[in-house]
């Protein structure tokens, strides 16, 4: 199993959105660009550092304070000044974008909700999912999560740029909030109904759980009902982008059948 | 779009089963190691490499000429002498095995074949796909394709172990020679009929085409009839690991119901 650091590091590889440096990082904060991640020199205390984690904690960014061995291994220049900042390569939409494109189409939503996808190819590939079925959106966590990095809209072939992404801080709380307003979730697992057999029409919000651990227990008990693909082989599950397919294109075929 | 140059350098960075210099390279193929490719120092003419190269010529490995600085590039240990083997990770498996499985199982045979995936993330992702909606093994070509490589074994999560692959050196003969065994085969197309309306059950051959240029003329051609996936949004394709995995579930519905 890939590691979080592994996925890191390839990302590392392809950041073309790495802001480095004190004035920098405030400047991208101030122009409003979206900053998921900063990383700041563990103990710095002076002016400079302070108002760019006060501005940083206003904002959406998580905050990592790390040794400076790590800032030297991140920066791409070797003048980071004790700071860098990873921008998103997109902007984030919000959760009630997604609900006003589903309307706007005069659809049910169909949202897929990704409870810590880690590998930004698989997310990326998600994303290109999500449009091709028909998907009005993705949700993903703050927290633990691959972001809307380069990486990930080359993998999504371009679906980032009609897809909406948004990115919310519980993902329990946002499904409580979705439920008001009548949607339903299914998540994946083994024990399910097969997913052939579940009714998956209707306003639905599909769950895919994270590459290693699946649906975590707070979000599998926010779901209203669990379906299973079946599975004939020797291994325990599929790649999650796949799943993902498979389930997205069996809420597809329901609702072609049912329209 | 990635490109072959990519992938390759992705594998050498995960590449445990590189082979470098003319005696450990000679040896490799006495000891009927598969061998998926050999880097030959062009222009080389000494009897050791010679015999390496008569040797990988009988073999079924891919012979590259290459230039000093490729070579210098690839080598790991800094020794190559002129020459660096690839190893395949796992042994392949004959078309037969893959039909004896089916036999064994009491089934008719489901195979997955890929004109060229060139992925190897995406490669191990259909092994495992295969594994899991019970195909009985995958088949790909020999030349301009991912082999068996430890990044591969990675991603299929274990499947490589039980799910058989075979490499075959002309996919459209071999197809041929499936037919008159009473194998149907499908290819995926934007303009097939949609899969859901297609009989994909029986003895069936699963094609799935390369990542960028999806089926090539000549394997379409063998194709007794094209699927599409039903497509709703703004891009051309899906990943061709999911686009896999969205058909291989729709021949387990098909199977199932039927059975």
């Amino acid at each position: 199993m890939e590691t979080r650091e592994n996925f890191e590091n390839e990302e590392q590889n392809l950041q073309s959105n790495q802001i480095e440096g004190r004035n920098a990082v405030l400047e991208a904060f101030r122009a409003g660009k979206t900053i998921d991640k900063v990383f700041i020199l563990d103990g710095s205390q002076d002016g400079p550092i302070r108002s760019i984690v006060r501005t940083a904690r206003k904002s959406d960014a998580i905050i990592n304070f790390v040794k400076k061995e790590r800032l030297d291994q991140l920066s791409q220049t070797g003048h980071h000044q004790g700071v860098i900042a990873m921008a998103a390569a997109y902007h984030y939409a919000e959760v009630e974008d997604i609900l006003a494109a589903a309307k706007a189409k005069n659809e049910d939503p169909f949202i897929i909700l990704l409870d810590d996808i880690e590998d930004p190819h698989n997310l990326g590939a998600i994303i290109r999912t999500a449009n091709l079925a028909g998907a009005h959106g993705v949700i993903i966590p703050k927290r633990h999560a691959a972001g809307l990095t380069p990486t990930v809209a080359k993998a999504s072939a371009g679906a980032l740029n009609y897809t909406p992404v948004a990115k919310v801080t519980n993902l329990t709380r946002t499904m409580e909030e979705l439920k008001k307003q009548g949607m339903w979730f299914v998540c994946a697992a083994m024990d399910g109904d097969v997913m052939y057999d579940c009714n998956l029409t209707g306003s639905i919000g599909l769950v895919i759980g994270n590459e290693g651990d699946g649906v975590s227990r707070l979000v599998r008990e926010q779901c209203d009902f669990t379906a299973s693909i079946p599975m004939k082989g020797d291994i325990d599950s599929l790649n999650a982008s796949v799943a993902c397919g498979v389930l997205s294109y069996e809420i597809v075929r329901q609702r072609m059948k049912k329209g």
